[in-house]
C-alpha cells in the first residue's frame, strides 16, 4: 500500500531528535498544517521549527504527551531505549513510528520493547535525503501492526510517498537495506561502464543514456525471474548461465587490457563459477539465488 | 540513431557463420523479404533456410561476392580472419557487417586487417538471444564509418533494434561490455535482496516489484552524475560518500546476521573505503570514477 503525499485533517505529531532529518521531518508536518512538538536534546536545534509554529516540548516524555503519534529519529535504537525507558516517560497509549535507522533484529527488538511497556509501535525506513522530505521522491517504508499504519497513514503521507510492507517490524528496515545494495550495484556497474567507454574516448553524458536503457530493461525482468526463484526451478528459457560465465571471462579480459577495475567482472565470475561447479550451468541466471542466499564461503 | 524494425527495398544480403544466432539473422532478414545467401562450414544448418527460401552458396567467397552486404557470424575475430583470408576470397569492394563476439582491440584489428583488403566494415554486438533477432527487442549495435552505416541501416533494421556508436570499430563491443556488466549488477543486487528478504520469509516475487522501482530510479540519476564526472567534479549535493560508507557498513553487517552472501556489500565498502582514505569522503559516490578507472590494486 503506497501514499502520496496529500493534507489531512491536523494531527497532534511530535518528532524526537532533531538531527537534519529530524527537522526535516517536523518541517514537513509543519507545512501540511499539523500541530507539531518538538523535542531534542540540544534544544536550540529546534529555534527555526518554533520560529515556523512548533512548540517545544521541555522532556521527551512530555513530547510523547502531548501527541496522537510520536516519530522518532535519532542515532540508533540503543538511543531510542535509552531516552524511552528514562524514569517519567509514559509509553502506555503512545503511538510510535521509530524513523531512526537500524537493523531488522533491532528494530524487531525495539518493537518488543516498546508493545511490552504498553505503546503501539511501527517501525520505518527513510530513503531519502533532507532535502526530499515533504516530496513524492522521498520513499518512506514502515511495517509493524497494519491498523496502526492504517490510522496514522494520513498524517504520515505528509513526509513523502509511504509504503507499508507487512506486520514484521523487521521489514522497513531489511528492505531499505536490500534498496540500497540495488542502488550501490546500478552506481557501480554505470561507472564502471563509464570507465570502460572513457578509455575509448567517450564522454560519461555520451555513455549514461545508454546504461539507464540497459538498466531499466534488465529490472523489467524481475518479476517474471522472480517466480522462477519463488518455484525453484530455473530453466534456461533465454540462456544458460554457462553461456553467461563466458562472457563474463571477455568483460575481465577486456576491463584488464583497457587498464580499468577487475572487481565487478571477478566477483560475476567468482558467483557463477560456484554455481556451475555445483552444477547449475546448464541453468538460467537467477539459480544464483542459492550463492546469495548462503554465507560467503 | 537508433532505428526500429520496418521493411526497406529487398537488399541482395548474405549470412556467413550459421550458429543459433547466425540461422536467426538469416530468417529475420527471409522475413523482411530480402535476398539472403547463407554459407555455413557444416551446410546442412543451412537446410531449413534453404526451405524458406535462402540460397546456399557453394564458399565463403561466392557468398560474399553475392551480396551487396555480408553478415559475418562466426566464432571468434580470428575465425573470422581465417576464413576471409583464404584463396579465393575477395574482400576488395564488399561490405562486411561483423556481428561475431568480440573484444573491442580485436575489432579495431579486424577492421584494419579487412580495411587494408579494400572491403568496407562494420563492427556489431548483439544485446539480445537468438529467439528475439527481428523484434524490436534485440538491441543491435554499430560502430565503424557513419557512411556505411547509414546505407545499410535500412537492412540493418530487419534484424532488430539497431544503434549507431560512432566511427571507433571498438565501439559497439565496448558498450556491449558496459551493458553487460549493468545487467549482471542489477540481477545480482536483486538476487542479493531476495536472498535477504527470504530470510524474514518475504518471497520474491513480493520483493521483485520494489527491486526494480528502485533500479529505475536510481538509473534516473545517471545522466545528471555523469555530469559530474565529465567536469571532474563531485561536490555532495545529495549525500556524501563517508555517509554512502557507514550505510554500507550496516548492510555488511545485516548480511552477515541473516546468513546470506556478504561479497556485494564487502565489495560496496572496500570500493568506498579506498576512495575516502584517497580523501573523498565528503564528495559525492561518483567520485568512485577515479577507482573504477584504474587497474584493480
Amino acid at each position: 500500500m503506497t501514499t502520496g503525499i496529500h493534507h489531512s485533517s491536523p494531527t497532534a505529531v511530535s518528532v524526537v531528535g532533531l538531527g537534519l532529518m529530524g527537522r526535516a521531518l517536523a518541517q514537513a508536518l509543519l507545512r501540511a498544517g499539523h500541530h507539531v512538538t518538538v523535542w531534542n536534546r540540544t534544544p536550540a536545534k529546534a529555534a527555526a521549527l518554533v520560529a515556523d509554529g512548533a512548540r517545544l516540548a521541555p522532556s521527551a516524555g512530555a513530547a510523547l504527551r502531548s501527541a496522537d503519534l510520536t516519530i522518532l529519529c535519532l542515532t540508533d535504537d540503543e538511543a531510542v531505549r535509552g531516552l524511552l525507558g528514562q524514569d517519567g516517560v509514559v509509553l502506555a497509549g503512545t503511538t510510535l513510528v521509530n524513523l531512526t535507522s537500524a537493523g531488522s533484529a533491532q528494530a524487531r527488538e525495539t518493537a518488543r520493547w516498546a508493545e511490552q511497556r504498553g505503546a503501539r509501535y511501527l517501525d520505518g525506513a527513510i530513503m531519502a535525503v533532507p532535502p526530499a522530505i515533504g516530496t513524492a521522491e522521498a520513499v518512506i517504508l514502515h511495517s509493524g501492526p497494519r491498523t496502526d499504519f492504517e490510522a496514522h497513514e494520513p498524517t504520515l503521507a505528509a513526509l513523502g510517498t509511504v509504503t507499508y510492507l507487512g506486520d514484521d517490524p523487521g521489514l522497513a528496515s531489511l528492505y531499505d537495506a536490500a534498496g540500497l545494495t540495488m542502488m550501490w550495484s546500478v552506481l557501480n556497474a554505470w561507472l564502471h561502464g563509464t570507465a570502460m567507454l572513457r578509455a575509448a574516448g567517450v564522454d560519461a553524458a555520451s555513455y549514461a543514456p545508454f546504461a539507464q536503457q540497459i538498466a531499466v530493461g534488465v529490472a523489467g525482468w524481475l518479476p517474471g525471474y522472480a517466480e522462477q526463484v519463488d518455484r525453484g526451478s530455473f530453466p534456461a528459457e533465454v540462456s544458460a548461465l554457462e553461456t553467461d560465465a563466458r562472457a563474463m571471462s571477455h568483460l575481465l579480459h577486456e576491463s584488464a587490457a583497457l587498464g580499468v577495475s577487475t572487481e565487478l567482472p571477478r566477483l560475476f565470475k567468482a558467483l557463477a563459477d560456484r554455481a556451475i561447479a555445483a552444477g547449475h550451468g546448464s541453468e538460467q541466471y537467477p539459480v544464483l539465488i542459492e550463492e546469495f542466499g548462503r554465507p560467503t564461503p
